[in-house]
């Protein structure tokens, strides 16, 4: 998908709103294990609930590896369940030395045909580079993240006074563009997202961290905001866990037309 | 495997060495792609050429993942096969926020029963500490790779003169011990080896670099010994591609064989 068509959805469904089917085994409906794929029939399920106020479906792999080949099997009978014009992104913090990469790439963008995959940048350009090398497709660079273990190293500060996490903004954003090149920030970070968005103003962020962790909708758009929205706000938990009863699609809906309604209100405003 | 484990393997076959097996349709032999399992096949044949010349191996899992569930499968036969006296490491560069580096973890040291897993620290303490929790499995860390990019954000200097590898090494050597925590250290920035033996005395590397990216084995062991060993040598294409004929099997055997003639004279150095 090309940034002009995501704009385009963002404008059409009034909504910046990322679903993360981060599905687990131990927390979907009692009822589904019964079935013969029960990741696939949640995912279907929670598609078909969700996939009217939201631009965006993120799979974190972690969840789907730990399943062996029934949990690869699951992923991609969901991919291709994901209706096209809903962006995909493969939340897989993958990279290594080049030629490997290469490799972690075809798998994404190949083998499951997803539109993004997210990256650690923590080898450099040539585990990065690799990726951007696939027309049409995204590189989502891990940059400030939501969690507690952000601190131990993206802010550390060289003698100049550059953080870790700017370097890697300002470093990476030369390697690709605003329309292959999107961000991890997180939410949890608000001011944060404000500096990160000096540094690259054109750029996507995809931002987790809002509900479960703590983030407010309200503060990353008033920070990360740019003239094409530039934004992709993650909920995971909060949408497809809402209920784990057997209305599980109607909850999970509800929530995430709750969160569209919001987005709409900031589209409105903006 | 323990520490004293590996080490006493590492005694009894007079070597340190790790065979990458970073198996690649593109490059195996011709007469494999006929077989119902080209990559397992190879795999067999290769751990029964060098087996008794390694005391480790590391498959990475970029070029199992590409091949979608055919891949996995070929992954999880290949682990089963290994004999259970080498230390396996699934080179996967993995790190997530903590419940979801749990998942990671499940993969590799439940699903597949490898001893190890490589880690990129960029997201701190929280996406590292959920792998060191599983008892009898071991966390490897990048800290100063053998890539170019390596030079991008590793070498990155703070106020009071410490690099970033330096201080991944800090302060991750504080969440794991000796016993379950090991680094990642490129044979190609062989003096990094010092500075890292300097930080982290007692710890287990696993080295890349050498032979096909020019890292010398003698320097190797120079800088990077301590009174274990302490060194894991990784050799990937050298030995798995020495020849792309039948006599594949035997040619990786030569190579492996040669590699661990010159660690058995630095072990009888030292």
């Amino acid at each position: 998908m090309t940034r002009q068509e995501l704009v385009e959805q963002i404008n059409l469904k009034q909504s910046f709103l990322c679903v993360g089917l981060d599905t687990d085994l131990e927390k979907i409906p009692a009822h589904l294990l019964d079935t013969e794929d029960p990741v696939f029939e949640f995912n279907k399920a929670i598609i078909d609930a969700t996939k009217d106020y939201c631009v965006a479906y993120k799979p974190n792999i972690a969840f789907y590896e730990c399943l062996g080949t029934k949990g690869w099997e699951s992923l991609k009978k969901t991919l291709d369940y994901i209706p096209k014009n809903i962006f995909t992104i493969a939340d897989a913090k993958r990279g290594d030395i080049g030629n490997t990469s290469t490799y972690y790439a075809r798998t994404f963008f190949e083998y499951l045909d997803f539109d993004a995959v997210t990256i650690a940048p923590y080898m450099g350009e040539d585990s990065i580079t690799p990726f951007l090398a696939f027309e049409g497709k995204w590189v989502i660079v891990l940059a400030l993240t939501s969690n507690k273990g952000a601190l131990d190293f993206q802010f550390m500060t060289d003698s100049k006074g550059e953080e870790l996490y700017k370097k890697v903004l300002r470093k990476s954003s030369k390697w690709g563009t605003p329309d292959n090149l999107m961000y991890v920030v997180g939410a949890t970070r608000a001011e944060g997202i404000g500096e990160v968005r000096k540094i690259v103003p054109d750029n996507f962020f995809l931002v987790p961290g809002v509900g479960a962790q703590g983030g407010s909708l309200e503060d990353v758009a008033k920070y990360g905001w740019n003239q094409d929205c530039g934004l992709l706000v993650n909920s995971s938990r909060a949408i497809i866990y809402a209920s784990s009863g057997t209305d599980f699609a109607a909850s999970a809906e509800a929530e995430a037309q709750k969160l569209q309604q919001q987005m709409a209100a900031i589209l409105a405003a903006r």
